[in-house]
C-alpha cells in the first residue's frame, strides 16, 4: 500500500474502519506556525458522520489526539501525528463480506492482493472514514495558506441531476469562495440545496443512493506555482484527489465542456486590470497553463459516484462457495456521500496546494 | 522542473521544441526484452506531424536514435536513452512571442516562473514536440505489456459534439480495442471519423481550432494491481496523463455520468462466467475498485482542449509595454490535436501500466 | 523534516523526546504475514534504557501499541502503526538548552532552522529515543527476512580502542551471527566484553562518554539485489543508517582498509564451492559488487561517536545574551550508545533489506 | 536500475562504456543562470582519461554537446540534458568477460539480475566512464553554489599508506580548499603527492592496482540545510557518494577516529568569534550536527578500493562451463582510480548540496 503522498509535505494516512486508531502524519509541515486545534475541529465536524438523515449514523466523536508535532500550539518542525479512535464500531455486521464481495467496493480485489488477509470489516483501509485524518491534515494546511491569503472553499456543484449554480471562475471572491462552507448543506444557492436534500431523501427512502459532483476554488495562488509536464498542478491535485474513496472524475477549468469549443472560444485572453495586474477575461484553464498557476483562480471539478452501499439486495458472488450469491447489505451507510466529500475535497487541497507552494 | 514519472521504471524527458535535440531517458526497464525498433517507429509515425491537411506542416523525420540500454535489440537493464533531432524549426516566426504571450499557452506564467529565461521558440518545453519522446517510451513499454498479453488502444471519442461510438466496457475484445491504431484516423465508426474530419477542416478554414475527447482502454490487467488512496491506477494514471499539453479532465469507467445515477444504477454486480472468471456485469467503475484493478477492461476518457494557437487575431498583453495589445499567431499549428493525442494517451497508459505491474 | 525511507515499504517515525507519544508507519508490507508481537517486544528490550549501569536511568516500558495494519495476529496490508507513549519524562531538566545549545547536539542548528519553535525537551525529535520505533519497524521486518531465511545480525566491533573479534566475512553462519544478540552485551567474546564494560564505567565515572563502532552482517540474501550507480545496497544502507543519532561513518567489506591494498589483494576471486555456487574466496567487498549482492555475506561497520551529553561542565553561547556561556547538563544520559545502538543498526539494516528484495 | 538522485534537482544518468553515447539530463535547476561550458569542460578535463602514465590510455575528447536546457548560455528552467559520444571503444577486448566474470567487478550479479543481458563490454553501465556526465552535472551545480559563495574542494588524503595532510576542519579557506584542484595530481603537499605518484607506479609496473582515500569539504553552506533522520546531509551524501564505483566507506568529520574519543574530546565547543558568528573550536562533527548544518566547514572522507581491473592473471569461474577458470585481464585500466576520483566526488557533492538548499 501507498497511503501517503506529497514532496516537501509527506503525508501519511493510516488506519482501518475498524482498527484500534486511525489516524495521519504529516512530515515537512514549516515551523513556528501557530495551528488552532477548535478550528481544526470545527472543520472536522463538516466531514463528520451522524449528524443528518442523509449521512450514517455512525456516531464517532472524531476529536483527534495529538502525539508529536506541537509545542504550545505551534508547529516545531517535527512530524506532526495526530490520531482518531474508533468507537462506535459494529464490526459483527460484517461478517459474511469476506465471503460475498460486495459490488462496486474494493473486496473482490483487495481479497485477491492481500491473500484474503485484508481487513474486511467496514471496508478496512478501504473505508470512508480515512477521510477523517485527511480532513485533520487539510484543516492544519488551510490555516498555514490562509496565513498567506490562499484559501480553498468547495460546495456541491450536482446531486443526481439536481445543479447548483457554479463559482465565478474569473470575479471569485473569498467570501463568495467560503460561503458554502458556513452552511449546513454546502451549496452556493439554498433553494437548489433544498432539492438536493429532497433528491437524497428519496434515493434513501427508496433503500439506495445517489451521486453528484463537488466543484472546488483556490483563490490567490501566486503566479509560477507548478512544474510542467508531469508536476504540475493539474498532475499533482488529481493524484491526490483519486485518494478520496468514490472519485472518478476530475476536470480543471472548463474540463469536458472545453473539448465542444473552439479555439477563438476557449482561449483566455490576457489583459491588465485597472490594477495594473495582469488577467484573463475568462477563465477555461481553470487558472493552470501548462501546468502552471497564471494568477487567476484555481478551479475544478470532481465527480462522485453514488454509494456503493446501498440496502437493496445485490448481485454478487460466493468466493467460497464459487457460485453466483444475493447480497444484502446491512449495517449503516451514507444514501448520498457528496455532502461530506465537500470538506475532504478542501483538505486534500491544501495538502496539495501548500506542499506545492513550499 | 519535474518532467520525469514513474516509480519501478523512470521516464525522465528533456528537450525543448527548437533545442537541439529531445528525448527520453527510461530507466528501470525490465532486462532481456527484445525490442522491435522498426514497430517502435511505426508507433512514432502515428503521432508525426506533417502527414494530413488537419495537423501541423511542421515536418519531422522523428527518427529516435538510441544512445544506450539496448544491445543486440534487447534491454541490457541500464537506462534506454533515445533522441530525436530537432531539425525543420523555424525559430524566427516566434519572435515576438517574447513580449505578447499567447492566450492559453505557458508563455505567461512561465515566464515569470523562469524570470524570462525560459526558451520560448514553438513553445520551448510545453511544446507538444515533446509528445514524441513520450511516445518512443510508451511504444517500448507497449511491446513488453504486450507480451505478457496486455493490450493498450485508444480512439477519438468526440470532436466538438460529434461523437464515436465508445469501445464496449464489459466485452471489449482486443481486435476492437486496437482496430483504431490501424487506421489513419483513429475512430471506431468511419462514417463519424469523416464528420469529425470535416469538423476539423472547418475549424482550419475558420482559422480556428477544435477540441475533443479520446477514450483509452486496457485489456488483461491482472487483478490486484494498484494500491490503495493516493498509489493507484486512477492516481498514478491521472498525474502522467495531464503531463499531455492540452488535458483538461479525466474521467474512468462511467465518470461524471456515474455522478447523476442512483448506487442501484452504477454498481457493478459480480458473477461467475462460464469459464469461472469473477467477471462483472457493467463496467461503470472502469476495471479499477479501490484504485486496483479487478480484472474487467480498464477505462478512462480524457478531455482535450482546442489547440490554442489559432491564426485568428486575439487580444493579450505586452509585457514590455506593460499594455494590452493584439498578437496574430504566425507559424504551424493544428486545428485539432485530437488526432495525433491518441497514440500519446497509449503511450503514457503504458508506461503506468507496466510501471505497477513490475 | 523529513524522518521516512523506503521505497516499498516506506516507513515513517514520528514524536519528540517528550511528546506524547512517539511512533511508526510502516507502509507497504507484504500481507499475510504472521507478525509474533513478544518477539518485537523482546527485540525492543534490546535497545530499551534503563536496564544497566551504563546506560541512561530512564525508564520506558516501551511497550508498542497496535493501531492499525494487524488484524489476528498478521499484515493485512494496511499501513501499520504502532506508537508507544512518553511516561518518564523529565522536562524540568531541560529549561536552559534553548538559550545555551549542547556540543555536538543538534540544539543550535534546529534553533536556526526551526525558528526557534523547535521541541528542545530531551532532544525533541533529534533525541535516540526515537530510534525505539524505528526498532519495531526492523523488528517486523526482521520476522518477514527470516521466514525468507534472511538473518541480520551486529555486535560492538570497538569501544574506544577495545577491539571484538570481527565476524568471518566469508564462512559466518546464522549461529554465529545471532550469537551477540543473546547475550546481556552484544559482543563475540566475552572477555573483550568486560573490558567494553570497565571502559564505559571509566567513562561514566569520570563525567564524560565514550565512542565504539558496531559491525553489522546479513546473510542469504539473494544475488542480484540492489540497482547500480544510486539505488545499491551501500547507498541505501548508508542513507538509512545515517538516519540513526550518532553514526558519522559507514564502511562495507574492507572498507576504508581497502584503501590501503593493492587490487591483487583486495580482489575476491570466484570460485565454485562443493556445492556448486558460486562464491569468493575472500570478501572484502562486503558482499556488495556494482551496488548488487554477489550472494556472500553483506557486511558493514559504522562509526558512533561519543554521547554528547556529558556531566562534565562544557563551553558553549548563551543565545539570548549572544555571549559565550558555560553548560552543565544535568538529566540522564548514556555514557556509551553504542550496546543500545546495536539493534538499532539491525533494525534499519532489515527495514532497507527488505524493501529492497520486494 | 535506477541511476537517477536528488529531490529538487533530479540528476539521470544513462549510457554504457561502450554504448553509442552517454550523458545525463538535469531537472529542475533554477532557471536564468548562466553556465560557463567552457569552464565546465575544464572540470571534465580532470577526470578525463589518457593523461597520464597512472590512467587508463583510453582516449576520449569527452566534449559534451548539450541538446537542451540552456538557451543563449543561460538555464531556461527545462531539463538539461548534455551528451558524450564513445568513440574510442575496443569493444573485442572484452569478448570473454560473458563467461568469466572479472573478480571485485559487478559482471557476476549483473549476470544474474539482468538474465545474462547485461551490456559486458567495457563493464556496461557500471563503468567509471559513467562518472563523465555526472562530472558534467557536478560542474554546472558547482558554478550555481560558486555565485552564491558556496565552494567544493577535494584532494587525495591517501595512497595506499602514504598520507597527504588533511584540510584544517575549523579554519579552512576557500584558496587552501580549491588549491588542489589546480595542481596535476592534487593533493595538498606536492611533495607527499611525489610519493603517491611513485607509489602507483610501482604498482602499475608489477601489474597491480592501489587504492586511497579522498578528503572533500565544503565552504559556506548556509546553518539549518538538511533534515533530520533520514533526509540529513549525512544521508543524502553517503547514498549519491556510493554511487560512484569503487567507494566502499564514507566518514564525517572525525568520522571513525571519533569511535575513539571521549565525548569530552570529541564534542565542538560552540563559542562567538569577532565577528558575532558562532562558530565551533573543534569540528569533529565535520559541520553537521542531527543531519543540519552548523555552519561550520562540512568535511567528509571516502575510502576508494584498487581498481579491481589488474593485469595480473586471478582466479575465477568459466559461468558456461560451470567450473573454476583462470582470468588475464587485457585492455586499459587506471592503475589507480583515486585522482580521478577527485573531481567526481566534488561533482556529486556539489548536486548534493546545490538540490538541498533549493
Amino acid at each position: 500500500m501507498s497511503s501517503n503522498f506529497g514532496k516537501n509535505i509527506k503525508i501519511q494516512i493510516f488506519g482501518q474502519s475498524h482498527s484500534e486508531g486511525i489516524g495521519v502524519v504529516i512530515d515537512g509541515l514549516p515551523a513556528n506556525e501557530p495551528i488552532d486545534l477548535e478550528r481544526v475541529s470545527a472543520f472536522l465536524q463538516r466531514r463528520a458522520p451522524g449528524k443528518t438523515s442523509y449521512s450514517t449514523h455512525r456516531s464517532e466523536a472524531d476529536a483527534p489526539k495529538i502525539l508529536s508535532g506541537l509545542v504550545d500550539g505551534k508547529t516545531c518542525g517535527a512530524p506532526l501525528c495526530a490520531i482518531i479512535g474508533n468507537t462506535d464500531t459494529k464490526s459483527g455486521d460484517y461478517a459474511n463480506l469476506k465471503d460475498i464481495p460486495r459490488p462496486s467496493h474494493a473486496d473482490y480485489p483487495a481479497s485477491v492482493k492481500y491473500f484474503g488477509a485484508n481487513d474486511i470489516r467496514g471496508g478496512g483501509h478501504f473505508s470512508g472514514r480515512l477521510t477523517a485524518p485527511l480532513c485533520f491534515a487539510g484543516a492544519v494546511c488551510l490555516q498555514i495558506l490562509e496565513r498567506n491569503s490562499v484559501f480553498i472553499g468547495a460546495h456541491i456543484a450536482t446531486i443526481g441531476k439536481v445543479k447548483d449554480t457554479l463559482f465565478d471562475p474569473v470575479n471569485l471572491t473569498a467570501s463568495e469562495l467560503l460561503s458554502p462552507s458556513k452552511k449546513g448543506f454546502p451549496v452556493l444557492n439554498e433553494a437548489v440545496g433544498n432539492l438536493m436534500i429532497t433528491e437524497i431523501e428519496a434515493a434513501r427512502m427508496n433503500l439506495d443512493s445517489i451521486g453528484g459532483t463537488v466543484e472546488c476554488a483556490i483563490l490567490n495562488v501566486p503566479v509560477g506555482i507548478g512544474d510542467p509536464m508531469f508536476d504540475g498542478l493539474e498532475n499533482n491535485l488529481a493524484k491526490a484527489i483519486f485518494g478520496i474513496p468514490a472519485i472518478k472524475g476530475i476536470e480543471f477549468g472548463a474540463g469536458f465542456s472545453s473539448s465542444e469549443l473552439h479555439g477563438s472560444e476557449n482561449n483566455d485572453s490576457f489583459f491588465y486590470d485597472e490594477n495594473g495586474k495582469v488577467r484573463t477575461k475568462t477563465n477555461n484553464c481553470g487558472g493552470i497553463m501548462g501546468g502552471i498557476s497564471n494568477g487567476m483562480p484555481i478551479v475544478f471539478r470532481v465527480a462522485v459516484k453514488p454509494t456503493p452501499s446501498i440496502s437493496k439486495e445485490q448481485d454478487s458472488i460466493s468466493l467460497i462457495k464459487g457460485e453466483n450469491a444475493k447480497l444484502t447489505i446491512v449495517g449503516r451507510h451514507d444514501p448520498c456521500i457528496v455532502p461530506r466529500a465537500v470538506p475532504v475535497i478542501e483538505a486534500v487541497a491544501a495538502a496539495v496546494i501548500l506542499d506545492m507552494m513550499l
